[in-house]
């Protein structure tokens, strides 16, 4: 004991020395100018909101662009990489000890401003030093190096880490939870945890015992112990891309095909109308449609649901929102027929919507009966509050690691990092500064900014492009990295510290795109 | 970039610090004796092989147990956390600071000879000072803060991570690898590949267009986009418990009740009588039984196999066993009829057999196309060789991490760590002085120990005990952290640092649990 207690106090000198230069580093970097300006790097120091104070420091003061990409380095380390993993779908070969803060950099020394964040994954900035200390802890490194299986021999301080960590942010109205390793993980998870649920239900009561005839059929796949249920979907959904998780996920046929799925139900989500302030009546209409087709293929479907899941945004889909009332009527109607409601907040949580949870927009009177959770926490899982969704008998929810300490730690100190810059509020009043920048944009070229959604909702800005693609493409000699979603959506997914320097450089970036 | 490489320059320091305490620690513990010692580890002192080399210095040098397990601090601690998570199938409460090489230290501080090893997945012993390294390099704190989209933004240095780590150690004539979080999940992405690379082989050729049905069909989850396909497997085997996997799995009905399952064959896994060199015939007839029975399944089960998938050990089913020949037959038939063969390693591989893969004992003349690994990896995914089973479009095989690099960079300090101390060796003959010494306890006390197996297998080794929880829980009172696997089977999965004065500490420790 006294040798892992000792190697940490040594480590302490360490940590602290990494803290001071972390300072120096942003002494030197704002010191600095950024590398050798292009032409776009330029045009883009020019406008900051200088008034604000970074939430950064240290990070570049903009985009440098320096070659195509991919450059003649990347080609080189995608041509090696090729031969063997997967690169075909490769954006960018990174160098991520060059990244920082909203920054993101190549092999090429191209740094570019990262609205994506690896698929929305980064919370708080390329090479944190906040995070970088955290990941120097002793605890970290115990986790690292000695990875428990949590379900049969948990850590010492492993409730102490969900407290202080990801319970301390836990939806209202949850207060357990489940660690899964992804987030298509940690919906399947979800989806066991409601059939056991229904089943126990359907027994008549959650201790009722299992019939022979369950037992045996289950070792064969089969009815009744492999029962007829379902988890309901809805449509332009992603829930992940495992079998289960793929059977609910509506997106794009290339997920899709190929794969066996179960015969499990969809129901439509509402095709809104925007600017939605010049639509309401027709698009609570299209809510009332969708709830009423929602329902009736809840309660008539061959194979009854014991869930449905839902995105409060639909993401990989393409950015499609509802109304609170969309989302409290199917909070009704799932209770009224006794179906749970898992929402799906794998790319909506930690904050990017201006509230920690985007379903805290929604003002439920009953909070949903699971929430499922991964990408920005860097931690994956679900929470939920109804003591007999944990399952009847031990085993029955279970496998080696049950999630990572590792990365529940990290989840910790993303929390700490939120709470000490107030990064929900600012990603609200950040996203409402450039949802009127992009408003502005949108009257200045209404063919290229459709549809223009999110607002009230921080910086989970979507549009549709007529030409995404190509969009996305030059954006990128603009020195900004944005992915897309659904057919034509261009969605913006910043760090919770982008600021309000940042969504200028975004929107000049955008505007140079437009012009040509 | 100057900032990150400075703070890795800063971190050198620390990094030797470590290094330096770590030989402090050895030296200490070496020279400090356990902890006031009770009567298990005073019996257990006297008898070890003190001519052999230690492969983890300053571990302890026997089990130290102070308290019931639980012991006081462990029912607090227990209870704190069954208030938000699951502890139903808590077995110990442990601190990992205060866990070392084999022993692995409860809260309150006894100290046990660890067999089980985190369900087979410590490979280099707890708290190991070259792991601890590594999770202190610049890269491995990169890896932390800065997880990557590796499918669309990866690292610089991920080809040369591969490389120089999980591609050092690919199976024979497969030199491709897509990386996953977790056997279950790597599992089903070899799924998807086989059920892929069937459904292009169906469509006529590996460029073959989507037609209009599949892409329509598949996006409501019905043939033929979503093929009617299966993958076969094996009765009590086991494959991960996420929905696809645990179609697959065949090993006890508390981990398949109450979860939808598809509709897939299962063949019989012989059933092996022992001592194998008592049963040559019997078990010959038995496995040529089996394969026919395989043969006709595969080739007339309504939903046509893409890949069978079998453990080379059967192990949480119980530590089934069967010859090279039964294997071998599995992969003349698969090729016959032109079905993929993915070989799960998750529990057997990095060694524990006396082999790097387990499936080395077969001496096969085609690959697997397929071999998963997870466990003491530390890292998950599968290797292939085939070109052809890289999807033939890219989004096809994809998610937001497709892995984790910061567990490939832990995968390769493993692999230099068994490198170095030549550990699959090691296992080999430990195992054999192992399986040896078990041999004489069993002709000792027949009853408890029978049907031993695991002979030329490494460590892997189990028996058949008719009060296996009994063992289980009376070994612990001894000193020694033992699991179980299937009905009745005691199953041994030490680390690879496992050695001849360990299986002495076991030994007795089992015959003082035998006498009793």
């Amino acid at each position: 004991m006294a040798s892992f207690a000792r190697s940490a106090a040594r480590l302490q000198p360490a940590v602290r020395l990494a803290t001071r230069n972390n300072v120096t580093r942003r002494t030197m970097a704002t010191q600095t100018p950024p590398r050798a300006a292009s032409a776009a790097t330029a045009q883009q120091v020019s406008s900051h909101s200088s008034a604000e104070e970074s939430l950064f420091p240290g990070e570049p003061t903009g985009p440098s662009i320096r070659t195509q990409i991919p450059g003649p380095k990347a080609l080189e380390a995608i041509g090696k990489l090729d031969k063997t993993f997967e690169t075909r779908s490769l954006n960018m070969m990174c160098n991520y000890q060059d990244s920082f803060g909203n920054y993101i950099a190549d092999v090429d020394g191209n740094v570019l401003l990262d609205v994506y964040a690896q698929i929305a994954s980064i919370p708080v900035g390329y090479s944190n030093p906040n995070l970088m200390q955290a990941a120097m802890s002793p605890q970290m490194i115990s986790a690292i190096i000695n990875r428990p299986a949590m379900g049969n021999f948990p850590q010492h301080d492993w409730a102490e880490i969900l407290e202080t960590g990801m319970l301390r942010v836990a939806p209202k109205g949850l207060n357990q939870v489940l660690t899964a390793t992804a987030g298509s993980d940690a919906n399947e998870l979800a989806y066991k945890a409601a059939f056991m649920w229904k089943a126990q239900q359907r027994r008549g009561s959650y201790n009722a015992d299992f019939s022979a005839e369950d037992i045996e059929s289950s070792m064969n796949n089969q009815t009744p112990g492999s029962p007829n249920m379902s988890i309901l979907s809805f449509k332009t959904g992603f829930h992940g891309r495992l079998f289960g998780s793929l059977s609910t996920t509506r997106s794009k046929p290339i997920h899709k095909l190929d794969i066996p799925a179960f015969d499990w139900p969809q129901a439509s989500f509402p095709a809104l109308k925007y600017p939605l302030e010049d639509h309401v009546q027709e698009n609570a209409k299209e809510e009332q449609r969708c709830l009423e087709e929602f329902e009736h293929v809840l309660t008539t479907f061959h194979s009854p649901p014991a869930a449905i899941i839902v995105e409060p945004i639909q993401s990989e889909g393409g950015d499609n929102h509802a109304s609170p009332a969309f989302f409290q009527g199917l909070r009704a109607i799932t209770k009224k027929h006794d179906v749970l409601m898992i929402v799906d907040e794998v790319q909506t949580g930690v904050g990017a919507t201006g509230k920690f949870w985007a379903h805290d927009h929604w003002n439920l009177q009953d909070p949903p009966d699971m929430v499922t959770f991964s990408k920005k926490a860097q931690a994956a899982g679900y929470y939920f509050g109804n003591p007999e969704l944990r399952p009847n008998k031990p085993y029955r929810q279970f496998n080696t690691w049950l999630g990572d300490p590792a990365r529940a730690l990290l989840f910790r100190a993303i929390i700490d990092e939120i709470e000490r810059l107030n990064l929900v509020e600012n990603t609200a009043s950040t996203g409402a500064y450039l949802y009127s920048g992009l408003e502005s944009l949108a009257q200045k070229y209404p063919k290229e900014i459709q549809n223009l959604r999110g607002k009230g909702q921080g910086t989970f800005i979507a549009w549709d492009s007529p030409r995404r693609d190509e969009v996305l493409k030059k954006a990128k000699g603009e020195g900004i990295n944005i992915g897309g979603s659904g057919a034509m959506a261009v969605r913006l997914r910043p760090m919770l510290i982008f600021q309000k320097r940042h969504a200028d450089i975004l929107l000049e970036g955008l505007e140079r795109v437009m012009k040509t």
